[in-house]
């Protein structure tokens, strides 16, 4: 891999590791076209925010270079509960698609944890049902949310040791800091959940040797919260008044101290959307493997 | 609450708080009974392990105390795997069965982490299956596992602080640390995390104002480990050659510099099997209330 250092911090792009995932995916397509089966993401948008729209042209992008159709279900700021549970029941059933993704935010009246639970398992490409999150926290087979995957892939990628290390995951959401809590485990790091309450947050990010940032806070990672050994990911996306995107890592204080930094935008966020593509593809084929299995059965 | 004291180390027994939490499900019961209901909890088990059936049969002495009625499904050691899915897919369905215990050990060619999934969430009342624990991820209603719980209440029972508090979790199993991991952040703790792989065990635990150890390995937590203001709670079972139970905490060692310790036997155990019970009357509540409400509504 190729890397760029910055004052002694070596700069974690997301950029090859991304390309080569968006390059499986797209291997993955190949195949099953040749098998006759045309993969399918569905993304279900109900908001009217340039941001999301933006970030969902950018994963409908990268899909049509992957060889994959996406079909965007775009219900409108208005959309109902009932219709985006109608919609989500639809699209679980319906064969021709092989991932769905709930695209947040939803309109304020809409309970977007009980809409999730709907999203079929086998098409929960973002991990984004309870059900995908409990199966990973048995060790049974899910898919991730692709950006609690994306941090623990790009540390795979930059060779980052995970096993036996301390790593400290500022945040505790349900999508990216209590799964990729439950993946880094899995891979035998001792973990550290840190959020908003947690107080001085250089009491577990200095012990750390890995400190993973999502917590949604502009600046909120200091290079004086760290030790100068620590690599630090940032999984922050906050859309600055100008419309430019930056992390939760104070980047010009961080940038020296830290021995790597994952940055925000050219960090996970590449990865995550072609890791999106890739659980579509992985989707598709165990959906056509367990079609001709049943096929198969019947014919008995 | 009453405290005992042995060498500075304030002994938390779980006497007191058990038999609070059984005097509620017992409070419950008689109402439900009142109302005509007999709350029933039904026990799956399929081993010889004598341990076991020591086991079950004191859940069967606390829940006839309770007034709750304990059906006992003992399939043999020999029981399939798709007899005993038969089993919970039943009970599962069955109006007059309010919760379900899958108890373990299983036989051999069994897969626990399967049948589980089996157990309809509202029924489950050990939060075995991963949907429970995914819910419980993302802060829906369902049932903890018991155990897991039972360390929260206790804390609170002693009047431990969590807010805000270093709390290092030794285990990350399923069934205790990583349910218990999710209830510790639902709290505000910060939670760490360790398991066999996370190397010396001080460096997580001395730092921490609770220690948690559910590892399932005797003298695990001595003294050495620890930093004199620490509570220590005691999770593990581990049944000796002679037959007598004991955790996971080298309890010589650790009375004296613990400010706290919850013993094994007399800690969690006790606290655990309340909890079962008081579950089961939840459980049989929200079932008659959905019950009414089906039948309301279909009068419509």
């Amino acid at each position: 891999m190729s890397t760029a250092v910055r004052g002694n911090t070596e700069v974690l792009s997301g950029k090859e590791l991304a390309s080569r995932i968006q390059q499986h995916a797209r291997d993955e397509a190949r195949i099953l076209h040749s098998e006759g089966l045309r993969i399918t993401l569905a993304v279900v948008v109900a908001t009217e925010d340039e941001s999301t729209h933006w970030y969902v042209r950018s994963i409908e992008r990268a899909a049509e270079r992957a060889g994959i159709a996406c079909r965007i279900v775009d219900l409108g700021p208005d959309a109902s509960e009932q219709a985006l549970a109608g919609v989500l029941e639809d699209l679980s059933a319906e064969p021709t698609v092989h991932g769905i993704i709930l695209q947040t935010p939803l309109p304020a009246a809409v309970r977007a944890d009980r809409l999730v639970g709907l999203i079929v398992p086998g098409k929960d490409i973002d991990g984004a049902n309870p059900l995908s999150l409990g199966r990973l926290a048995v060790g049974q087979p899910a898919f991730a949310p692709a950006t609690a995957q994306a941090v623990v892939e790009l540390l795979d990628h930059f060779q980052v040791p995970i096993a036996g290390r301390n790593v400290a995951v500022v945040g505790r959401s349900a999508v990216v800091g209590k799964p990729l809590a439950l993946l880094l485990l899995e891979r035998d790091a001792t973990v550290t959940i840190c959020h908003s309450k947690s107080g001085p947050l250089e009491r577990y990010t200095r012990p750390a040797d890995v400190v993973v940032v999502a917590a949604g806070r502009t600046g909120l990672l200091k290079g004086s919260h760290l030790s100068p050994e620590t690599v630090v990911i940032d999984v922050g996306t906050n859309v600055l008044p100008d419309g430019s995107l930056v992390g939760d890592v104070d980047e010009a204080s961080v940038t020296g101290v830290a021995a790597g930094l994952s940055p925000v935008p050219g960090g996970v966020g590449s990865v995550t959307t072609a890791l999106l593509l890739l659980h579509t593809a992985e989707a598709a084929r165990q959906q056509s493997h367990a079609a001709l299995l049943t096929a198969s059965t019947s014919r008995i």
